[in-house]
């Protein structure tokens, strides 16, 4: 990596934070300077653009928050297991300041922003592509039913999982993520798991305390 | 109502789809300058800061959105049956542009503006005692369950929806609201409803098209 692509990655680590809590509007070029301890023409100088700053930002805040998540996800062979595995780790794990990438900029950037706006989308669908790809692996092993439609519950996950921390973070206490994940726990059983399939006592299983979002 | 209270409430009226779309730092004064024809001073006569005006207009949109959304509950008698047309309509109705203020706000919110977040926290409270009481009447009147735990039912109506919101606004389709809603419907036929009682063909199974959000 040359000098200046350092000092990009640098700007885009700094400011990712800080979009992420304070969103587009309210994340300012001040900001970031005094974050960087750059001027402003300093950061110009690797971007195009604010939107570009927040974009590059947006990425990089949900590359780290998805590996944080799936922290330990292939150690657990069983499918079903696997995603109530990382379920249990979205509730109880944050990456990145200012909590989920994808409900801050989801909900910043659907005004305005097209750029902004794209890389959400395809966050959202790489995050549903994650899911969808376990459970077919779950499928092809015979551990989740044949006829599950595993776009319908990739998605029912992800939404149980952000509406869940939207009212939890409003709340200020964790309640909500854990009735999401229990609700998700029981419909991955009754509804997902094959049966005749023993079910392990899976990692998820230790829940660890809360931390933030 | 005296002149300066009815220019008070047109300014709050033509602020809240303003704060509601761009976000409180996206909402700049100008912009509600714009919209009411008035001076700043003329503004800042009725009203002590910004926040006092985004407080007010977050209010207003609620107020709007929660009438809208409540509409014909009364006339469903069954408990079970009002829910599900209660969530029929959150799923196809929007009364105010930019969608649900509560998962606007609630994100934008939770990084200072203690007085909006306040009235966030207040918003979700009444949701979710609206919520409880319809399930209690239903165990009280012996449709529901005696043994549903109201608080953690409401909860997750109120995460399903938000959540499937928050999907079908990235993806710019209703595809994950029609999939939380047919999960909650689910969910209060078989764990909410009271064995034994009839169901019947609730409004809620006619599904009006999806309109924004």
């Amino acid at each position: 990596m040359n000098k200046g692509e350092e000092t990009r990655q640098r700007i885009i680590a700094a400011a990712a934070p800080l979009f992420n809590k304070r969103g587009y509007a309210g994340c300012v070029m001040k900001d970031i300077m005094a974050a960087t301890g750059l001027e402003k023409g300093g950061i110009y100088r690797h971007f195009e653009s604010k939107e570009e700053i927040a974009a590059e930002a947006f990425d990089y805040a949900w590359t780290v928050s998805s590996a944080h998540r799936r922290k330990g996800l292939e150690e657990i062979s069983d499918p079903v297991d696997r995603l109530k595995h990382y379920i249990a780790g979205f509730v109880t794990r944050s990456a990145i300041p200012g909590g989920c990438p994808l409900l801050n900029t989801g909900v910043d950037s659907d005004d305005g922003n097209p750029i902004l706006r794209e890389r959400v989308r395809s966050a959202l669908r790489g995050w549903r592509k994650m899911l969808a790809g376990i459970l077919e692996e779950g499928i092809a092993s015979g551990s989740v039913r044949p006829d599950v439609d595993v776009e319908k519950v990739s998605r029912l996950i992800i939404s149980g999982l952000e509406g869940g921390m939207l009212v939890s973070r409003i709340e200020k206490n964790d309640q909500a993520l854990k009735d999401a994940m229990e609700q998700l726990d029981a419909y991955l059983e009754t509804r997902v798991r094959a049966p005749g399939v023993e079910r392990k006592t899976s990692r998820s299983g230790t829940r660890p305390t809360y931390s933030h979002n």
